[in-house]
């Protein structure tokens, strides 16, 4: 049996991943700084997914995490990092009014996180058997429009999102020819998706709920597709953004 | 039932898109030069696709195709170009050297072809009724790495390739809204893929056979699953390459 | 005495690239369809600016211009290729409405003489003595924002841009090592300049006549200053756009 | 007469834009960590370079330079980041092996000092009277080739220059408008240059001491151009390599 491990815990692409994930066979943890909130509970009801606390911009509690998950799961064949990292007091703010406190730790929070989640993900990874196609495992990072376009009054963010960006290609070029398929997925779009009594629920407040925002179901489909990729034909980026964005 | 339209009619991609479209249950027509190849005469027996003669860089010979195309199969739901388009005479000359002529027809053959395909492919999809999923249809451009980075010894063909991406990401910006999926798949790869008597071939004379190429079989699912992206999430660009291509 | 040679003959960019490089010490020739027009008839009197007679996709004239500029002027350590080559009547069309002939023409002025014109150059320049700081010469080519980013309704420019800019890397990568410097410079800008009577002139009618438009005196120093560096740091690309420009 | 500021104090890049800009007429700052090291001695010997004391990965210390430079040489119009920031510990690390402690202090070293420097410059800038041309003032990023393509067992170097990267971005969207020119200048090289004894000093042991290093004396040149330029034409990214580099 295939493991999972979903690093970030929120209602949208973590939730969503973590659904069909475990619909496929897998597996899947979910690692999250507060592994109780109601939707990760309903995942543990409904699809058997565990739950771990951690705070992932802090080393040693990814070096627990990856133990945890290897001795209560097996070493997982599927790291996500989705995890956006903003600290919500940097969000739209000017160059000159951004706190430097706050745009260091929306680095740590996002770039930094994705370092440590995707070095421990090598690590273990590489001591996997080839799979029937040769690969070892997939490593995926979840990541916004602004890895792709610094937009103005977000300097903090497009720092956080190019850096993360500029590691998985490093990554990528340093471990596909080891067997493991790194990719980045840039986000373009406000996410959005159908509750389970029927209403919407999206991220951004005040934004028409229909599919001119990205649904994390689909998403996850996406996701998927990258891991169960060949390694003749592996994809680095896959940008997903709905029918109607400006671009 | 889906219709499928394979502009570019070779043993490698062509040929797997086509096998896997009528697997999954399309109607699928094939379009080449010579539409018979042994090939195309073994798809038309073991899946039923139909065969066209057509010149893709003649206007009235694509009109004639897409004419006969919705007559016979119904208006497509897919359409792939898949031509490479490169005169034998350009491959690996020197700026000094590469004939002008040879040039020109590159050009026509690869970019203006695609020109050619895209405008009937989104006159036509634009008169379908929308899908479940909201769309009309689904429009790829197979690409080459030459259209993400122009090497030395090859202007003619960079200029065909990144030609050719350009008319795609215009032909994005302006359909997506409309409900057409247009994507770029550039294949950074040689492909290589097992025939029918176990042996291997390749485009490539003289590279390994081995998952160091990229596999059609491989590619055609990944375009598989661009068309059945919902509107939600689409992509526009789809690098493939095999996990120990340098890049 | 250092020779330039512009090709493309309008009254922005190629006469301000006449003046300042006239002005810097070289002898200038510029090549036009109609090398009569008044704009060039001034640059010769007020400069000294040779003017010729070329359609710039045409082979023959184009090999026809290096032979008349060699005798004349000497060959050229600068050309600059400055052809937009739109057919007015595709533009702003629709990929539905676009006329394929005129997509095919816009491909021939626009890339096809980029490739005519970057060919001869780099014959011509090979044959040039290196000068004190190793260079030989240096090829430009200008471009335009579709050259970065297909926009909606202009597929058969967005196709001639990239197309150029294709054939500029690939020319790049190949003849740098040669010791010619070969640069792509897209203008995400409309143009304006002040003329001689003190008021305004610029490509597109209705445009706010201020510095919120590409200044064709400026670009032509960013050129030179193109040509001016020493081989141990060249540039590629450099994209010029306004203070107050989207992108 | 105009002030320049450089942070970062090596013999390469910032010595020699010292020297060039205080030629240019310019009162020029730099700020090391070390203020005392010959180099910079001999700046401000020979052109009354002032030199601070700066830990730029400090907001508290970033802040008191910029308040010493005013007070001591007035506002900046030209202020270049010149930090490569590499703890030499995480220099061609892989990911699984790299220290995750230097990991975030080369994102503090690099990244977050360029957020620091540019925010204070911004700060100050924007109460800059605007110039004859209309600009306020220039903010210069040195960036690698890591910055443009993350290479293998670079991960935190390729997090460090992409997230430096991104913050220029969108720092140049914010701040063109406002009359600030903010340019990022990745150079693709190993840099070279010639001593006063003679003798070659290179950055890279090992490496050929020829123009197939880049020259900082000619970056110096691209830099100054960059803030030469009209606000009409502005660039936002130079990249500066060696005629002979791959890329």
């Amino acid at each position: 049996m295939e493991v999972a491990l979903i690093v970030g815990g929120g209602p949208g692409i973590s939730a969503s991943c973590a659904r069909l994930f475990a619909k496929g066979g897998m597996r899947v943890g979910v690692a999250a700084r507060d592994p109780d909130k109601p939707v990760l509970q309903e995942l543990e009801k409904a699809h058997g997914v565990r739950r771990y606390a951690c705070d992932a911009g802090e080393p040693a509690e990814i070096a627990r995490l990856f133990e945890s998950v290897a001795r209560e799961l097996g070493t997982p064949r599927l790291v996500v990092h989705n995890i956006d990292g903003r600290v919500p007091g940097i969000f739209r703010k000017k160059i000159t009014e951004a706190d430097p406190a706050m745009a260091l730790e929306t680095l740590r929070n996002s770039a930094f996180s994705a370092f440590l989640v995707g070095q421990e993900a090598a690590r273990r990874m590489l001591q996997n058997e080839a799979g029937p196609d040769g690969a070892k495992g997939t490593i995926l990072f979840t990541n916004a429009s602004a890895a792709l376009k610094g937009f103005p009054a977000s300097g903090a963010f497009a720092m956080a999102c190019q850096a993360k960006a500029g590691l998985a290609q490093s990554m990528a070029r340093e471990l596909w020819p080891q067997g493991i398929h790194v990719a980045n997925v840039p986000i373009d779009a406000a996410i959005g998706w159908t509750q389970e009594d029927g209403t919407r629920a999206h991220r951004l407040a005040g934004t028409a709920v229909d599919d001119n925002m990205a649904d994390p179901d689909r998403i996850a489909e996406t996701y998927l597709h990258l891991h169960r990729q060949h390694r003749s034909t592996w994809t680095f980026e896959v940008v997903l953004r709905p029918w109607v964005e400006k671009w």
